[in-house]
Order: structure tokens, then sequence, then C-alpha cells
């Protein structure tokens, strides 16, 4: 994955996606990337690949936690095209609302990502629907790699330091290999898992990737139960280490974004921030770090309670 | 009401407040001061205040519909003084509890901000506290005329166009009449009051502060009786016109906010892209409009409701 891949997947999503602002606080540089469309950064992978890969009759078909398949049917109706969208059951009532709202047919089955993967895997066989993967695909990379160039660009236009790490949520790893191609060689990359959900930990360990349990508060974003092929090859070479976070520290981490800024992250959104507040990445004294807040389709009502 | 005022404060806050940033999106410039300390704007007037007033052993008091308060609670901490924070019963909980969990002496008593700001007043009287008037002190309004110093200065380090109009939420007078003596002869600025709160527009219909009555789902931050004397004075030359709201655009405006951007603000909070999204304000063809979100204290129950 080159900065070349990158810079022209930039250009091709710029007129469909929000820049999305910086935020200097709490000692570190937020990316405020819950503010893109649909509350998550998949649209950006999404057009990627609407926009390279010409889709049949059939349409396009994805499965997804949620926030990748409300991207896809964001992006889908933008651009004229029909979506079919496979979520588990697990997916948070606010996606599923999302997905149906963007007009995309949503087909809810299976406990987990992967079960909805097979289901859509069946679909696209079936019927020649074109596939958008959710992370083990190059455009979808190039696309989400789009964060870290804007990232780095925006803190030079607004004359601000660069960053020395940079810490992004990891599920299957289509974010993190993506921002990882970008700052590879200028920025340390440190991703952050659920303990109860950590494919790329798991991954790193074993040298390849490897099936792992899943059971965490941010399944429905983080819950993908292996790194994908081209993600493991990308984040083995760029990932400095992965920060894995307990629940309590993610829903701790989602009060205090509340708290403290009156932003609403979902969990798989706060984990970042999550690993800085619980110690699981600290950072060395004068080290400068970037924070991804990468989704804010929280359920409100369980933020209230 | 100088540029070197509002330059001069800005220096003085710039410590102590947050940079917020800006959006580009729905055609327009959103400043989203909502991610400000506390939830609003209000800090910037309040560290104005603190850091060029000496407090006394009686510390500081101050009355509030809940921003204001909070804000005062939030400078008097950081800068160790005592503060004694007067509401209307109307104050938003989310608000109260901010106050006292910054550590300030909370007195809940009255039906409206004016009642607030007549205990408070004879609190001053009896004590000698200094009082931080939420919007009718020169200190104030240079406090927030700092958000339309960092929005211009902002636009023009991201390489984005100028703006034509900006459209503010008005409840005493103190953001406006500083964002409007800084802007004023460069950028349009446009008030944005609900229909049933609507101070500054009474005022320039009767070339003087008049009272009005108020009724309104955002009165616990646009809920001011009567504008202030400085505050009309400089509105009356800068601001070009008051664009009404109904309460149902406002809700509306927050739904809008969090279904498309995840964004939490509060009634008082979203008025300004009420005005845009009803129509009560209607920007000509290629006008470039900012509009600002100015609080985010959302009672979040409600919103799920």
């Amino acid at each position: 994955m080159t900065h070349d891949e990158i810079e022209a997947a930039h250009a091709r999503i710029a007129p469909h996606v929000r820049r999305t602002p910086l935020l200097e606080a709490a000692g570190v540089s937020l990316k405020l990337e819950f503010l893109q469309h649909t509350g998550s950064f998949k649209p950006r992978g999404a057009f990627n690949n609407l926009l390279t890969r010409s889709a049949p009759a059939a349409g396009v078909a994805t499965a997804s936690g949620g926030n990748h398949g409300a991207a896809v049917a964001y992006a889908a109706a933008r651009l004229g095209v029909k979506a079919k969208v496979f979520v588990p059951r697990i997916a948070a009532p606010v996606k599923i609302e999302k997905i149906r709202a963007y007009g995309a047919d949503v087909h809810v089955e299976g406990d987990t990502y992967n079960e909805a993967l097979a289901l859509c895997e069946a679909h696209i066989v079936a019927t020649g629907a074109l596939g958008v993967h959710a992370y083990d695909a190059r455009e979808t990379i190039a696309g989400q790699g789009t964060v870290g160039l804007e990232w780095e660009r925006d803190l030079e236009r607004l004359g601000l330091p660069k960053l020395d790490t940079v810490l992004v949520a990891v599920g299957g790893g289509g974010l993190i290999s993506g921002i990882a191609a970008w700052f590879a060689g200028r920025t340390r990359v440190v991703g952050v898992e659920p303990e109860g959900s950590r494919a790329l930990h798991a991954a790193l360990a074993a040298g390849t990737p490897t099936d792992v349990t899943v059971q965490s508060v941010a399944a429905d974003s983080l819950g993908a139960r292996r790194v994908g092929a081209l993600n493991f090859e990308i984040c083995a070479g760029a990932v400095e280490r992965v920060a894995l976070v307990p629940d309590a520290a993610i829903v701790a981490a989602q009060r205090a974004l509340w708290r403290d800024f009156d932003i609403v992250a979902e969990p798989g959104g706060a984990a970042a921030f999550a690993a800085l507040m619980c110690g699981a990445y600290a950072p060395a004294a004068a080290e400068r770090v970037g924070v991804l807040l990468c989704g804010g389709n929280a359920d409100l009502a369980a933020l209230v309670r």
C-alpha cells in the first residue's frame, strides 16, 4: 500500500466525505472522525470501493457489524447503486436504523460478524453482486488511510507539531492498516483492542492471522474474529504494538468524553482514548500523541444509564 | 469594544480554553464550540473576568441559566478562587451537576434567570463577592468575542474562504455582541432567537433594551428577559438582524445534528442551525454562511425520546 494509492483515494473520495477536524485537548491531538457521514470513518473505504469498481445490476453487498454497512448504504445511495447489507444480531439498533434510512436492504442474521460475512458471501455467489469487504480489500484500506493523510496535513496547515504516535482502535484491521501505511517510518502507530477481542494482538504474537474469541462491549465495531490477510501483511511491518483495554476502561472513556467534551463516542470509538486514560498506553514524557475518535454511533439510552 | 480588547482577551485566556475546531459540512462552516471546556463558549468570558479582576476572600458570585455558572465554577476552580452560583429551577440538571462537580456552591432558587440574578446581586452586596455578569460586562463580551477571532483566523490557516454571514444564538447578548464587535464591517452577523424568547429582536425593534416574556425549550440558555445595556449598544450597530425560530425547529435541529453528525447539541446550541434548516434565515445563492454550535449540555434522556 503506497502513499500514491492513498493520495489517489483521497482525491477520489474528497467530494463525498467530510474532512474531519482536529482538536488539541487533554495534551493530545484528537481526530474527530465520528463527525464523518454515517458516524464513523467507514465511508472513506466505501466510497473508494464504489468509485473504482463498477456494480452489476444486482448492486453491492456487504457484511458488517453495522458501521461499514451504514457507510456502504450511504455511499451506494449517493451513487445510485442498490445495496444489501448483512449484519449480525449484535449490531447496535442505531446502526441498523441508519442502514435502513439510507435505503439499503438489511438482512439481520447470525450471532457474529463472521456469520454475517458467510451469508453475504453466499449471496454474492448466488447473485453476482459486487462485494465490498469491510477491511480485507485494497480499496477499503486505501480509503481508510486517508484519515492519516488528513491528520498529518491538517496539523501542518494549523501550524501544530507532528505526531510521535497515533492510537487507533482495531477490529478487522482496515483502519489501522491504512493509517499505518500512511504514517510508516514517520509516526509510530499503536493499535488498541479490547482484552476480549484481540485479533491483531494474537496475529502479531503468532506471526499470522489467528482466530480469537470475541466478547466485548465493543464487539459490534471491533469484533472481528480474525484480522484480514492484507491487513496483517501491512500491520506486521508497520504497527509498533497493540495495547489491550478492559471493557470497563472503554465504558469509563465514553463517560469521560461525554463529561469533559460533550462528545458521544460508541465503545469502539472510545477505545483509543481508553488506552491513554487507563494507562494501557503510557506515553513517554514529551511524547506527542494522537488519538483517533473513530465512531459515534452509541446507544444514547445506555450512555444515560 | 475594539479588536485590541478581543486580541488581548485571546492572549490572556488561550492557555485555559480550547481552540475549538471548524467543520465544513452541509454547505456551511460549523464552529464546534460545544467542545469547549464545560460544554459551552462561556469559559472564554469567565476566564477573561477572573484573569483581569481580583476576587476578595468572599470569592466570586454569578447568576446563570446554567452554562455560565458551570464556566465560572470551572474557571474559579482552575484559578483557586471560591465560587457561588445562583441558578433558577429551570436550569438543566446536567448543568447543575457540572457546577457542583467543579466545586462551586450552587444555590437553586427562582423560576427564571432574572430571579436568580436578583438573588446573586443581594449576595454580592451582603458579602462583597466579585460579581461576574453572564453578558452585560466588558470582560465577558471581549472573552466571547474570541470565538470570532479564532473562526476567522482558522479559516485562513486552513485555506478556506472567508464568511459572508455568521449565525449566532442570542440569550442576553454576550456572545453575539463579542462576535459582532470582532466581525463588524467584514462579516454579516445575524442573531437567532426562539420565537418565545426574543430579547434582542424586541430591543432592536424598540431601539432600546425591552422586557419580553420567556417561554421556550431553550429558556435555560437563551432565556434572558432583556438584553444587556452594553450588549445592546454593540449589537444595535453591528448585528444585521435577528431570525426567530419556533421551538419545534430547535428540536428538529437537535435531532438532525445527532442523526447526520453524531453531535449532541442542547436546544440553545442547536438554535443557529435550526434557523438555516427551517428557513428562518435563507442565504442567497453562493452566500458563505457560518453556524456557531455554542452548547452541548443536553439532556440525553430527552434526546432519546
